[in-house]
């Protein structure tokens, strides 16, 4: 079950936030509630953050489609809203989220799934969760 | 200790990570690589990303001042990487760090000390690990 606000509450949060840095865009980093994997980075407007807000289900914004993004949308891979955080500068927020399925379009449960080894190759560090070909 | 990259090697990564999307730079996220606790959130450019590579310390760019900042270099709250990880989109780094005292400048361990509470207020969910006003 995902945590919601009232939209009073949601636009009293929006108001604080400074979307000036990134042209009406603040940062969203993406954390697994239980196991505190970093799932994913992305950006948010204030559309975005109110919807997410207001229905326990996270939202984005698309730079490539310009335009509102439900994470999950297409996939089914939504992600519920677990607690909500906001870091000194109010530009960056962070959702730790139930993330259904899988975070990455890619296939894998979260996006950093290649770390960079001691010898400056990206080793694949992530398991595929499911096969992309067949969800999109 | 840090892990450190060779220049070569350093300067392959910058090629494959995509800095198009928001005028020259990335985004970072910073990790502890012991607890997972997000400490905060940056941005790094070319430079940036060569020069944490090649010494191992974390250095971002610092749009407010339009320069080169090496995380630490006034307080000594510096982070050592320890691994580094790639999204899927080459546009998004993730720093899991080794961090000296603190990461955020108001005092607090991690930048992300606010919680939205269910009624919609923020609470303070950090501890304070420093005094600003005697390391600034």
């Amino acid at each position: 079950m995902s945590v919601k606000w009232k939209l009073k509450q949601a636009e009293e949060v929006v108001d604080q936030l400074d979307f000036s840095k990134l042209n009406g865009l603040i940062t969203v980093v993406v954390q697994d509630w239980q196991t505190n994997e970093i799932l994913m980075c992305a950006f948010a407007n204030r559309e975005a953050i109110l919807k997410s807000l207001t229905t326990g289900i996270a939202h984005y914004y698309s730079r490539s489609q310009d335009k509102l993004w439900q994470k999950g949308e297409i996939s089914g891979h939504i992600q519920e809203l677990k607690e909500i955080y906001i870091d000194c500068d109010d530009d960056t927020v962070l959702f730790k989220v139930d993330q259904k399925v899988a975070a990455c379009h890619e296939g894998f449960r979260g996006c950093f799934y290649r770390k960079l080894s001691e010898n400056g190759e990206l080793e694949l560090v992530g398991e595929k969760v499911f096969d992309p070909s067949e969800v999109y």
